[in-house]
């Protein structure tokens, strides 16, 4: 009966006749027998297989070396070794696929810079298959959330005409082939199109008819940023909800970020510890600070004013009317309230046109969620859905309203309050496990320079 | 309190001070009161409210028109209309957002070419909103489904700079502004990249490290074909399995159409009849062809025999050696085996470098799942795991092997045998609700000429 390590791993019972697939991580001799420690990808943790030498396929044991691939017929039985419950007494083995001793990635450590130049195999390793898992996992998870609230997953549009934000640098979609004489109307879709930086603009005209929506899907920046923090290509989940206003926004936020910290403890399981014995050890304390702390909610001028007052040398000194920096950020949360913070309520100047005008004329129903080590995880606002004030917030920030007729349609029939957020899920997935590079939570990362594989 | 619609409608008893929120979808007016049918999106029914001429708010009625939103604090109460178990009496009434008479969904039937022209809108109809909440749902059922046999879901690049099948029309992706003296190597990623058109051999390195793996994400065609079943941008579904031959792929593929079928069975509900009564009257026939009957197997020889032998003339003769036209397809799923039919081993020179040669030398592990109305709607193979075969198949397909190495790599360390297929998740909505046209199963569809919103 053929089965999964992880199903063998968790059996409550010896059982005969199972059929193992795997790699083999290490092998190890001993006098009469060898041990093989066999990983198929199902959970972090290797099986143990005891081979005896006089088995079938046993004459094939010094071709099984690190990175080959073998089936294992045999019976699951109580292993008399500390540490594991379980081993496989093999009674045939079968080598399938060799991996010589060019295999890259051998029994040492290797650096995280060598591994993204072999992303095709990186996730045979202990540290990226826990990513991958925990990358799975963690996105059922975003659905299940969601899905419980009653949102429906929508798919807005990748190749776009427009700029979500009237900024941003975009990647330019086309099928034109550089020659002279060639129009821009001659181009697939008649007119210049891009990647798209955010679907909010159409999860918005879908949760003005379907109430609930939210998008999980790729998004793009042609930003040409080589740091830590920066993709060209990463997920993006942005709910959207009719009917929501900015109270409503943040609750479903802190709820939201309180969830899959929630679920990282209780599902992380294995790959957690991993994460947490080798690549951050605070990892779980951040978790819990997360999920026990009710989020601080203070408006922006608030904020500053702490920031101004805090007699903190910064960087960069806190200025009225300027965004926060990441290291102003980073201090309210975790040096001055000691607890997630969300600011809210931004200057209107340093915001995009769609965020909701406050009666004060200056600032908008804008959020930021911040958490330790990062800064902002996730950005909202409540959205303009008064006509003439949305209209009046495309002139002052310099756009040309006919870009946006069928958004401003929105407003025309049955406008309604609403309010959304978005959250990048690699960002995300660094501050849940503590993975410190962009790169290394996506499996094949596109950066400047970068799109292999 | 708050409710969404198909919460009350799905109510045990009657409930006092309910908040419903929601937009008009048609007014009658009576002596001293109307009626306003409510949708919010929750559900394809429509909410009955009651307004009596007298509570706060009454006086906007008649501004309660078409489209226009609302906000009905009332009671959930038994109605005394017939088809309608539940009402609500209003206590107070909100006109959040009027809609004048130039609002396009007026109470009058639309065609699907005046929708689609406002596609911003659509969602608002009642077809559309059943499209897009089954299309949710259905996702959700393809995560559940993978999920459920242990398969995680990958995310594979957008962005490459490679082409799976070395053929098909492929969108490039640029930051050139297309000027003289503009080199590739200027490009943001130093050399030309594409838009996907399959996450397949990225998936491949992912299953031969974790075992069993599935995309689930979109994928480009730059065909210029103007047909109700191409898009350019759709979403696809590419599971991959380490130590599945195809048998076992077959065995996947038929589970997951017989469970996506099921469960547009059991969970289409209001939807599914509004399919039945107005866009296909065969749709759950259809489903329950798929649900109730086993797959017919037959290798493409025999398929070809057949056909030929059938006596029908075709448009397109059967031609031992070419590929099956839709003709032949549906010939062999509606009338000659009455039932879903899975051909396999076809042509090695028909089909893609990547799929395993058959000890005949002459055909491949390919196989297409053939369904009534429709032909292929899942293509799969098992894949080459061979490194010296693989190696002659790229030969043979005239393709260049430096091009591949990483891929080979997955054939020199621990090959494995490994299968997988592909779904269009579009067209297999097309099949499961009777809509014929795929620019009215994804919200905001992308044609040639075709990038609006």
């Amino acid at each position: 009966m053929e089965k999964r390590i992880r199903e063998l791993l968790a059996s409550d019972r010896p059982c005969s006749g199972v059929r193992v697939q795997g790699w083999i991580r290490t092998r190890r001799d001993a006098k009469g027998f060898s041990f093989l420690e066999v990983n198929d990808g199902s959970c972090l943790k290797n099986l143990q297989v005891v081979v005896d030498a006089q088995i079938p396929g046993a004459e094939q044991l010094n071709r099984c070396t690190t990175g080959a691939s073998v089936r294992v017929d045999g019976d699951l039985v109580e292993s008399p070794a500390p540490g594991q419950r379980w081993e496989v007494r093999a009674t045939r083995l079968e080598l399938i696929g060799p991996a010589d001793s060019t295999y890259p990635l051998q029994k040492k450590g290797h650096s995280l810079e060598f591994l993204r130049s072999i992303a095709h195999l990186r996730a045979r390793s202990n540290l990226f298959g826990a990513v991958f898992r925990t990358r799975s996992r963690l996105a059922r998870a975003v659905h299940e959330f969601f899905q419980a609230r009653d949102f429906l997953w929508v798919h807005t549009p990748i190749i776009t005409a427009s700029d979500c934000e009237g900024a941003g640098e975009l990647f330019r979609v086309t099928t034109l082939k550089g020659q002279p004489g060639e129009r821009p109307k001659d181009d697939f879709f008649g007119r210049p199109t891009y990647l798209t930086v955010s679907g909010q603009l159409e999860a918005e005209a879908l949760a003005c008819a379907l109430g609930r929506v939210y998008t999980f899907g790729p998004t793009f920046r042609a930003e040409n940023s080589n740091t830590s923090r920066h993709a060209a290509e990463f997920w993006m989940i942005e709910p959207e909800a009719a009917f929501f206003d900015l109270e409503a926004d943040m609750d479903l936020a802190e709820d939201f970020l309180k969830a899959m910290a929630r679920h990282m403890l209780e599902e992380g399981g294995d790959d957690l510890d991993l994460f947490e014995r080798f690549v951050d050890r605070e990892v779980r304390a951040r978790l819990r600070f997360v999920t026990e702390r009710p989020f601080v909610r203070i408006p922006y001028a608030e904020a500053m004013e702490i920031l101004r007052k805090s007699g903190r040398s910064f960087e960069f000194p806190p200025e009225p009317g300027q965004n926060l920096q990441s290291e102003h950020e980073r201090f309210l949360t975790e040096e001055h309230f000691h607890a997630p913070v969300i600011v809210y309520d931004y200057p209107r100047a340093i915001k995009p046109f769609y965020m909701r005008l406050n009666d004060d004329g200056v600032t908008v129903r804008a959020m930021d969620v911040l958490v330790p080590g990062v800064g902002e995880v996730i950005g909202g606002a409540q959205r303009e859905e008064r006509l003439e004030v949305l209209r009046e917030n495309l002139r002052f920030h310099g756009l040309d309203e006919s870009d946006y007729q069928w958004y401003l349609d929105l407003r025309r029939y049955g406008t309604v309050p609403h309010a959304g957020f978005g959250v990048g899920f690699e960002r995300l997935l660094m501050f849940l496990t503590g993975m410190g590079n962009i790169r290394d939570v996506i499996p094949f990362p596109r950066t400047p320079g970068h799109a292999e594989f």
